[in-house]
């Protein structure tokens, strides 16, 4: 039987908290059956049951009193989540009952799980790497379509793949310089240093493809955070409300943390985009309106993007203009003119001309918006894509080592240095899926888990 | 195949909402295999997976996206929750993946189910009776041992076999009455008036027994409103204060309603009492503290006891008394004394004494309060209760046509007046366990379920 390193039984619920149907209560280590057998009375014990086989039966208390009718199923190792034998209770779904039967399972010598302690078995059993483990918190907490996509490559392996490919290329490559050094003198050369050179150039290529989809990685799983600017009356009010109408496109009204900024959050092509409204950024002696400037500027600098609106009567804004490329990238900006409708926009100033009364140009503004926040770089649907800050971490370190082992080359350094930062580099490389990993790592990654997952 | 009367499919979320390890889908109907095989790709099709087995394998869009992977148990008619084909479809727990799954079987011919759906199919395919339909219920909203046990014995059928047991007493003795009458001519006697009679009395004093159960019934189930009435400086809040800190009693705070109505909860035995502290019930011309007086005296009339405190200080207060029996009956009142650790009370005064400082007299007064909410008739473990108002009316219904088959025994009216009494009585306690129903009554028990159960 396969276990885990930790060989203790462990219990938690595994569906939301609250009164629904039903609720589910995962068990999950070795003494799983026979701490369930002691409490369950169904058809036949569950020791003996088959894997994947539902059980309906009565689970009792220590002192014999009915608790719940349940269905339970059976996971034997390795075919489970976490590859140990495991358990799912199906009770009634009220919060009374999964709490009295939690108690009576840690009576069994079943302790509660810790956060995430589900997972992080499935990854020490060998189930699943460590970014895929990682992708399955991203899953749970996917609320577009985007982030979903973003999540299930992760869960399904094509970072992990990706990453394996290039640590098996370093691997070989490090092998083979080393074994040129145990045979040294005899004078073999196993490998050029012309191609070693040339293998890592390709190595590093493939990390800055990784490395530069993080951006695009964080926008599909996080989402664009847009501040909306503008001088008054240029229609930022009309636009946000034309949006609202649009229910479509709405996901959901979220009160403002504070008097000025209001939020609000908008799906284009499954990607989430939320709206900061901004009250504004000029000079003002009043001392409420000195604190909503302080917090126009705050939201600006934390924007990903800008959504700096004029209109066609009073022009380009440049005041404005000068003020938001002093506090953040013009690269950011976009520059949007509303009210198309009453005249012509002088077009070579602005990126895209809406009116926020008729919809003409609304389409546009999605597009630009998503344009801008996506980059131009395409990224197939089955692309390996970074979105965890570990992850492009751990890259960058990969890629620094291989510059390292480069510059060795190029002094002409004995084989020993390069073989070191190429063994460096592969090290970081497999912190990503978990080859090399430290129980500090696993514990900080698992922590943020819920419980019961 | 057994089906419902309604044969179409139906799927909704059966776990709580938001975000967990996992949630459940629940689809049940004829189609239910072929629905989700549409959608689903695992080793095998689920139209052709034997009942009670669980299959792993990948949910698909329409338009073949991955949307996750989920185990998915199969339950094959008749056995199953509704008696129907039924699926559980268990996904991660994701509310954004719940909602593209159900949007995708919503696809497949599938609607959404109504409240309570599942468990009323179960009551129509002859799962479970009516009385045990509405205990699934009461099963999900227990929020205490009690009200658990309660629910569950009714589940259990308990009550079902008590009511089922006295319709076929009256069957068989109105069925008796009706063969005489066919065969009147002949003038044979199968029962005797004597008999008749005998056996109606005797029915009626079980159903008076269920009856009286109600009460008990309501104080397992929904717990009991206590009202804490008391001259100012008697120790109101040092009680309250004291049970606080007794953290094994308290289950949760509560903020009130109101400016002056505090509630805490308190489980004594496993039952709930919710404790109301009251302002004053005294006449004042102040305008805010006359609305707290009409407050009090709300709660005390709603409440199901009145613990009215008073210290051996004061002395008893005879114009509270005077003032509380004018709003409730003297029986629901517990005369309490507080401060017994400063001075030993005028016993004959008080039901007990007690004092909040040093906890003395505490557990004497919790089983006061226990004894006068559940009244001193005691019904064993095993004893069916009523706890439901719609099954407390349908006895009373049937106790009355027994009453007046009994005064027409007495006036020596013909069988045919006292049969009819009696089929109307035993019609009243088909009610209870859905043997005679109504497609309004149905709709009106069920609509009060949760979506998935």
């Amino acid at each position: 039987m396969l276990l885990s390193q930790n060989e203790e039984t462990i219990v938690a619920l595994a569906t939301p908290g609250g009164i629904g149907a039903i609720s589910v209560i995962r068990v999950s280590g070795p003494e799983s059956f026979r701490a369930i057998d002691n409490i369950f009375s169904g058809k036949q014990k569950l020791v003996n049951s088959t894997t994947h086989t539902i059980h309906y039966g009565k689970i009792y208390s220590v002192d014999k009193e009915l608790v719940d009718d349940v269905l339970i199923s059976i996971f034997r190792s390795p075919n489970s989540y976490t590859g140990e034998d495991s358990v799912e209770i199906s009770t009634h779904g009220s919060p009374y009952i999964v709490q009295r039967i939690i108690e009576i399972i840690l009576s069994q010598n079943v302790r509660l799980a810790d956060p995430g302690e589900f997972t992080k078995r499935a990854f020490l059993n060998g189930r699943i790497d460590l970014a895929q483990a990682e992708a399955v918190a991203d899953v749970i907490n996917s609320n577009t379509e985007a982030s979903l996509r973003g999540a299930r490559n992760q869960l399904d392996g094509l970072l992990s793949q990706k990453v394996d490919s290039l640590r098996e290329k370093l691997i070989n490559t490090s092998s083979l310089i080393e074994l040129e050094l145990d045979f040294s003198e005899e004078d073999l050369e196993f490998l050029s240093y012309e191609e070693v050179e040339k293998r890592i150039k390709e190595i590093i290529q493939e990390l800055d493809f990784l490395i530069s989809s993080y951006s695009f990685g964080r926008v599909l799983k996080d989402g664009v955070n847009v501040a909306l600017v503008g001088e008054p009356n240029v229609g930022k009010s009309s636009l946000l409300n034309y949006l609202l109408k649009e229910a479509r496109a709405i996901v959901s009204e979220i009160p403002g943390t504070t008097r000025d900024i209001i939020r609000e959050e908008l799906v284009i092509d499954g990607i989430l985009f939320r709206l900061y409204d901004t009250a504004g950024l000029r000079f003002t002696e009043d001392l409420i309106e000195k604190e909503g400037v302080f917090r126009s500027k705050e939201a600006v600098r934390n924007a990903d993007l800008v959504l700096f609106m004029n209109d066609v009567i009073s022009g380009f804004s440049e005041n404005l203009w000068i003020e938001l490329k002093s506090i953040t990238d013009p690269e950011r900006i976009l520059k949007v003119v509303n009210k198309i409708d009453l005249r012509n926009p002088q077009k070579d100033l602005f990126d895209v001309g809406i009116s926020a009364k008729t919809g003409e140009g609304i389409e546009l503004l999605f597009q630009a918006l998503k344009t801008k926040a996506l980059g131009t770089k395409t990224y197939s649907e089955k692309s390996a894509v970074v979105s965890n800050i570990r992850h492009f971490n751990a890259l960058e370190n990969a890629k620094e080592n291989l510059t390292t082992a480069l510059s060795s080359i190029n002094q002409k350094l004995s084989g020993e240095f390069v073989s070191v930062d190429l063994r460096n580099a592969e090290s970081a490389l497999g912190e990503i899926i978990g080859k090399v990993t430290s129980e500090d790592i696993l514990n900080n990654i698992f922590s943020k888990f819920c419980i019961g997952k």
